[in-house]
């Protein structure tokens, strides 16, 4: 019997023993063993939960009972998850999580530990939730030169870009009718400024380059910019709006990793993510493009990633699986420097200013926005753009990068 | 170094070759040791080729060789590709493949082979080409109780399909084009029939339900009967036409395993699956929906997930990877026996014959086809459906399910 703990009985870790408890006859017959929650550690008591009786308030029983191979953290924050991982790390229990926060933050470090001492720290649900992602890119395209990540990642951001679109609502009504389901948080910062999403890219991006990312250099917007009108005009292109993280392996062995909202094609595979679902399109030099897509998050479809790493662990006893993330920092390239299109919104009366600042490029108009005009500027240095945007002062009112 | 040997060295074996080689930086970092391929049997002669100094006419020379522990079976058919696999597991190496015919007739046996002799069968190839699929139910959504797998398996006809869709074109015009494009076969039988899709959703339902799923018992529907008008329908209704493998596991424990066309709703994530790319959903009981999508054939993206096999037996050396699939035969369910609705395409002035066969359901014209009508049927058995629609006998002019 395998024994597991875990640390954190919140929407996650309630989750984590559900699935392990609920499928238990599938969930034991992949690991080959029969698996078992031990203890649920967390600081509050739960009179009348079905696992009252598991619950413990001391980390050290854990720590220091060898039937424990396998710990779950799924407490959130770097603080104590951080000090908790190290120790269970070092006293060879293997770690799965959920906690992107600290795997963005210390990941090659903890892998590193893992490593040392013959056991693992996996965290498939970092990053999409339930899909299948980090696995795939360690496991699965390991023949594959990855040449770029490109997705959305963050649910609470594609509800509201995917109502902005489809109702036409106003960006503050969709963020409050989403914190009213659940969907946003109170303080809704680390959705809506991208920085939720720049730390999934930060570790999809460590896994594809194999050296570390730190989160806090990626270039990061978020959408609370993005206006109704913008939506009108990306239908009228044939576009959609969507926050993209992207990762991109550079010639000179650079990595450009950023967080923004694109206008992509409707006809790319992303463009029919929405709602709260993600989607993430890995492109390998062989392979092409392949898209993973699903639930990017909730308590059921995390929790199943967690246990999947659980089995996983279960499956390698005394053995390290191969998880290339060096401490070596990866060298990023400034995304000023990228070329691309940009979609510039203006007043319409100055309409030939913007021409002005970018020829070259096309304009377009839609009825809903008289006063308004569309414009496409042709492939530009991204400094270069902005310098020339900026120099436009309140003649515009809002660009987006195309993909 | 681990060497390797490749069995045939047709457009899926040079991918092989290409992939170790082009890649090789990348694959040995993953495989932890350096790749290289020692031999390429093959009857043929290759005067020229870069890799001719490792051609072999003789697979005794790979059987016999022990510093051979991973071959790559990339010949196709059952005939010496089983007996050669089969004595190299015999021997204690592992084999990869992307021989879906081979898998789907042999898979259990050959699984036990490989674990009775320490090392691996595996064949992330045999379905879906590039797009990892295999591994993602083997080795991630392991703590799924897996209620669902349905997708686009067959590249080859859903271009066929596409261009139906999307140019308005003739079934027999566009297997013409598809053959000249090299997209279809000569003999296109394989494909446009079904027998293709059904081995690989044999492959994908034994993997479901670790029981043997027999491909010659699946239910099987190919195109070759759906005509433009059908697509115009379809289109009026807000749907699409596409030929899905399904493979559901039933309540009573039984299994059904089918492939047909169906009618999908336009905003299925399936739907956008389009021309000879791939898309399967697999439903898991905790996750829900989640989509794996990408080039499901070719030469590269094969020969990527055939490597990505070759690179998991390396990690793995002397340990069977976690596969089950047993001998024991899956109850598979009768197709006729689902319930489901069904439209029906007939002639204008026998509307009222259709709807009084089936009662309850909805009557639609399209304006291309003033000589037609369409009909969705209410939800029923299939059995009773098949019956009632061959009762119309001339009235009716075709008839496609709903997903």
């Amino acid at each position: 019997m395998i024994k597991v703990a875990v640390l954190g009985y919140g929407t996650v870790g309630s989750g984590v023993v559900e699935v392990i408890e609920g499928n238990n006859a599938q969930v034991s017959r992949k690991a080959g063993d029969e698996l078992h929650v031990k203890y649920i550690l967390d600081l509050r008591d739960f009179p009348g939960d079905p696992y009252e009786d598991r619950i413990i308030h001391d980390f050290t029983m854990i720590l220091n009972d060898p039937e424990i191979s396998v710990v779950c953290e799924v407490m959130g924050g770097v603080g104590p998850a951080y000090q908790f991982t190290r120790q269970c790390l070092e006293a060879g229990k293997s770690v799965c999580t959920s906690n992107k926060e600290l795997v963005a933050k210390h990941g090659a470090e903890l892998l590193e530990t893992a490593a040392g001492n013959h056991c693992n720290y996996m965290f498939e649900a970092s990053v999409g939730g339930g899909i299948p992602l980090i696995r795939p890119i360690n496991s699965a395209l390991t023949a594959e030169k990855i040449l770029e990540v490109k997705g959305i990642v963050n649910g609470t951001t594609n509800y509201i870009l995917t109502k902005m679109e489809k109702e036409g609502a106003d960006y503050g009504d969709v963020l409050k009718k989403a914190q009213e389901l659940g969907y946003a948080e109170r303080n809704p910062e680390a959705d809506v400024e991208g920085h939720d999403a720049c730390r999934k890219i930060a570790i999809l991006a460590s896994l594809v380059t194999g050296k570390n990312v730190d989160s806090e250099k990626i270039f990061t917007e978020g959408i609370t910019k993005l206006d109704i009108a913008d939506f009108k005009f990306a239908d009228a292109a044939g576009m959609k709006i969507k926050l993209l993280a992207i990762c991109r392996s550079m010639e000179d062995g650079g990595v450009l990793a950023m967080v923004a909202p694109f206008m992509i094609p409707k006809d790319s595979p992303l463009a029919m993510v929405n709602d709260v679902f993600n989607g993430v399109l890995v492109t390998g030099n062989m392979l092409g493009d392949a898209l993973f897509y699903g639930r990017g998050a909730g308590k059921l479809p995390t929790a199943s990633a967690v246990v999947a790493d659980v089995i996983d662990c279960a499956r390698h006893p005394g053995k390290t699986v191969v998880c290339i993330w060096d401490k070596e920092e990866a060298r990023l390239t400034d995304a000023a420097e990228m070329q691309r299109r940009f979609f510039v919104r203006a007043k319409a009366e100055t309409a030939a200013d913007v021409e002005a600042a970018f020829p070259g490029g096309e304009c377009f108009a839609v009825p809903e926005y008289p006063g308004e005009s569309g414009y496409f500027t042709p492939v530009m240095k991204e400094k270069e753009f902005l310098m020339r945007y900026q120099g436009l002062g309140d003649k515009v009112l809002g660009r987006i990068r195309l993909v």
